[in-house]
């Protein structure tokens, strides 16, 4: 039972994970249908069954995984064992307190043990790759971080100046939400530029913001195709000389003429 | 008369199939006006006769098709087969039923023959390094829409809970929908928060979502550079040493300095 | 006179451009001006004087133009004779019939005259890698604009049958417009899904076509950086081997030891 | 107190540095919070006491910096002595005149002062990077934004021949506001084509307007991936034969097969 509730490598451990995986989305989907008025309406009974028999399941699963794990408390404190528990309070607590029946979306939390079923080497090596992009772009992500916070600081403000709480721009905050919204480009238009000034200055920004927002994709991106053909790389060694960064589609060391092993294409 | 309907490669069945993908093209075109009241109002008569003379077009050539082949019963089962089936039976229909007259766009479908005749050795070759490109990052991908989906239904929840069914937020299933025009930034604006709490966690929303959703782009763009590159230096071999690799402007071998081909520039 | 009007190469020459080109953007801000009604109400005489002008100064250096050139007949034929003869047409032809005065827009292609100015070796490189790239990828660039045609073909019909013209997809064109607004992310929101169907579709359809539509981007984005780096490479040849195609960094020839000159750094 | 205030290397300047930029980042969310109706209307003494503690302490500090710094009016003359002294300005104006209270928001220009403070070697080389791909792509940043402004003036015109001032395009200016605001993709939906052509038009302007603005990303993107390798393959030179560009998982030198010292992966 150890082996199948906490360990990942086995075949049952797998099956059972993936059908706890299925359990965690269907009682989402339940929480989901349960927030939609015309099905509430009609299937009211059916989804408090459903809610109750994902809650017993869950806490089954939780008094288990409590009780075969060697050191409990850890397990207790640590993050998945706090949603764990979070996720099955709520039904219990809404019996007392109706309020608290809402909390049950915590439940989605639970989904994010995805990642505990697919950390495979296989997925674990994509992961990094796209980590270490992110981690050696850091700095670079910080300077761009404060340029763009400094930016949608001064464009809500001038914006608030021009426009004025008559056209929508009812004060800096929301002039800044409106700033967000339109350097992504995001646009809802819920407020916009009413004064020829003022769609002056937004023409401007848009320009402005499209090239500095669009910047940090275009340059994590260049980091992880450098990250990547380095991953490539790395296991062709020159049997003879032991030279590395061969190119991938070399067929014999640089160096020393050795012919060298091909690159597996996946 | 096999050669011309069911080959590519002569010149006939390259006319031919020109002939047949303008008809399509055409006939699309007649579903189109169809559906805009005022054309249909007025000209009612004409799209009736054009609708009708495509119909025995394709009819036509099905049943040719269909004689044509060596296993009619394979190319009846196959994709093009059924499309093709499908694509003339709702005229039919709508004789007897006329609601089944609305099916007539499942013509649509048989655009996709536009792949069967430009499947030309060159366009291969693209498609080509466009599907490696997509092949390779095939595990970066799944990663990341499992990144989306869970960031969609734990945004679409929070701002459920946050703004409400009063502002918008009928549900959780709209409240996703919503959190995916917002993420991508596409923005309707049909849904856009009202409460200041609700503007604050959308802004953060687009700036993180931006740059999650801006990233796959980045990455497959890099990828395509990547089998591009190797895609333009495999022919290049040193006549000698049979060293690959060499960079698209080298002029000689860069291991024993044999003269090289030069490339092709196209 | 012959070397001012005609060639761009003289001192003169370029100043007397640059004065025709500020000409040129004066009477393009005359027509906008024109435009705004509340300018129009006020300041109607002075803008007539000023269309006047700017007319009859056009029209003094077309005919100056046209007794300079040696080929009289190619200029007026040309692609600029043309633009320069319609350019002047409008506010003659406004005299007799008051509609033609609108055409006076036409005025704005003379701007396109900009490019015969900045066309010196330092802007035409530029261009160059940049048309280049474009070059490269134009297979790539048809394979991807059938797809996009075909998912926005599908797209409409389907949200036309999903949402029906009642909710503001009146027909299959106005849905590809709308497929449009929403694939490229612009998303007006004067249309927008209404069923719970329509907007199930709308965020599938979102999260494809944005991976869709910003892939030529990076693509073309990917090979304008490899045009780049050979333009980059290009001049740096070692002066005892030939051997070409050294990196931007690298101080000795990789095949014979030779120093390299070092590359301009831009 | 000269080294704490003017220079920025010791750790008391560092720390005195971060204090005030904790007391400009307070005051500026004062300034905002002051803009919202209903906070200003509970809380105007609160805030208005805020006001002028921050105004004074601004003001300290001004004057400690005139004292201690060398040149004083080099100082009052220079890009921050200017903003340190409009800063303080409008709360004392304010007492005369009410109407510059509002411009007390210039205090927001002193948070540029972050970059006096992070300008840590670290960072510096950072903006370098980001800096010189800027720079090297001037050229062709600036043909881009001449297609881009040339676009947008003919396609504002266009669309106001198209939709006229009776379909919200009121003006040729307005119409280029509209231009900016559609291919940027942002899309407000306060202006939008309600004629069958102008729809048409618009698909055709977005479609094209989407390649044409994301182009610069994508090329700057890769400017900086290009100086970016640079920057990590500059310290690598071989001991014994200077060659420099070894590939950074290269162990030995490629020339003379020295054996290279390992990059600092940071």
């Amino acid at each position: 039972m150890y082996a199948i509730v906490v360990e990942a490598e086995t075949d049952a451990a797998r099956r059972f994970n993936a059908a706890m995986l299925s359990a965690i989305i269907l009682s989402v989907a339940v929480v989901m249908l349960d927030s939609v008025e015309a099905v509430r309406a009609r299937e009211l009974l059916v989804l408090d069954i459903l809610e109750w028999f994902f809650t017993l399941l869950f806490t089954a699963e939780y008094i288990v995984r409590l009780l075969c794990v060697e050191r409990p408390l850890r397990y207790a404190l640590s993050f998945f064992g706090i949603v764990d528990f979070v996720s099955i309070l709520p039904t219990y607590l809404g019996v007392v307190l109706p309020g608290f029946h809402v909390l049950v979306d915590v439940r989605l939390l639970r989904m994010l043990r995805i990642f505990r079923i697919v950390k495979l080497p296989l997925y674990f090596d994509e992961s990094q790759v796209l980590w270490r992009g992110l981690v050696r772009s850091r700095h670079r992500i910080m300077v761009f971080l404060c340029v763009v916070l400094i930016l949608i600081v001064v464009l809500g403000t001038v914006m608030y100046l021009v426009e004025g709480p008559s056209n929508g721009f009812t004060s800096i905050p929301v002039s800044m939400y409106w700033a967000v919204v339109t350097m992504t480009t995001t646009g809802y238009g819920d407020i916009h530029p009413k004064t020829p000034l003022g769609q002056f200055v937004t023409s401007l920004a848009i320009l402005l913001g499209y090239g500095v927002i669009a910047f940090p994709a275009a340059m994590v991106g260049a980091e992880a195709a450098t990250s990547m053909r380095q991953v490539q790389r790395r296991p062709r060694a020159c049997p003879r000389c032991h030279t590395e960064g061969h190119d991938p589609d070399a067929a014999y060391c640089r160096h020393c003429g050795e012919p060298l092993a091909p690159v597996d294409d996946q």
